[in-house]
């Protein structure tokens, strides 16, 4: 996707680590009109897929999430990070490890939200190493409810995630994916698509 | 705001504790449909404001403010909770002490998503005892920038934040106030607006 793609190059950060910041206008400010041409996107990508809710996860997943869902018409579920004093007994949980953070976490969404008649899309604005995307595939599948496939913002293709879900048929979109990046000449590299 | 409170009737579940479980439509499953419906109804109530930004906080006030920024035009930023590794040092921060949880965090805003030139309009789906919104406001006020008032979803009138807040001098807009709620019966009563 080319706006996003020119947009990464004139706002996105590169940091040491392989890590890229993206935080002018995806994941904390928030720029609005791009998110609605990337749920465009998404629907041009998954239009007949016959999607009836998109599941995410909090919290940088939300946004787009919703935004997209306008154009699918269909509710989002977010899965949340840890047991909280809200949530009741019945859920769906997996473990996810964090490569952000360095930690493992629980995600939960409660089971009256997945269901064998729902057919899913996966939305988030990542992809590195794809456990939180792993995660997300897991509790639709304890579910019975029909991942129908996954729509990320950035890949980040130099990590294993987003091969990996693939090697497993799962029908994955990035609408960029980065191939490489140098922190010193600040050059990003996007795979052709 | 009647379609509001006809479906906290209908889907809002009251549980020990005073909790107001709306997980249905609003914080865990969120009907996109009832949001864009929220959304005009903030931009009627603040078009006149000259927002020029919507600041919130994570996780479950993201979807709301991205909505919302659509009819007013305006980016979102939402605060983290927490310092994540993604974060450079250069941030606005301030302690919030959480209802729902029982436990202090810090809330965290990028120097750079904030300036003296912005008008702010906060926006979260709950307010009870007013601490993220405090949080949130104090985050402005340290910016220098402008904060045109607070929108909130559902706030929880037998408890003190919205008083307090409006005491302060804050426009807060909630769209259904929760006067009463009984566990036994399910009764909800609302405030008259």
């Amino acid at each position: 996707m080319q706006l996003l793609e020119e947009r990464i190059r004139k706002d996105g950060i590169i940091k040491e680590g392989n890590v890229l910041k993206v935080d002018r206008f995806l994941n904390h400010q928030m720029d609005i009109h791009l998110f609605e041409e990337i749920g465009k996107e998404f629907y041009r990508r998954f239009s007949d897929a016959g999607v009836n809710k998109i599941l995410t996860i909090e919290a940088s997943g939300i946004g787009i999430a919703c935004i997209t869902a306008q154009y699918f018409d269909v509710p989002v579920v977010f899965a949340k990070k840890n047991q909280t004093k809200n949530i009741a007994g019945d859920v769906f949980t997996t473990q996810v490890e964090s490569y952000t953070h360095g930690r493992i976490y629980d995600i939960i969404v409660s089971k009256e939200f997945l269901s064998p008649n729902d057919r899913v899309l996966l939305i988030d604005d990542f992809l590195a190493n794809g456990r939180a995307l792993e995660g997300l595939a897991a509790l639709v599948e304890s579910s019975g409810a029909t991942l129908v496939g996954a729509g990320i913002v950035i890949e980040k293709g130099f990590q294993p995630g987003g091969d990996e879900l693939r090697k497993k048929g799962i029908h994955l979109e990035s609408l960029a994916i980065v191939e490489s990046m140098d922190e010193k000449t600040g050059t990003i590299t996007f795979r052709e698509q």
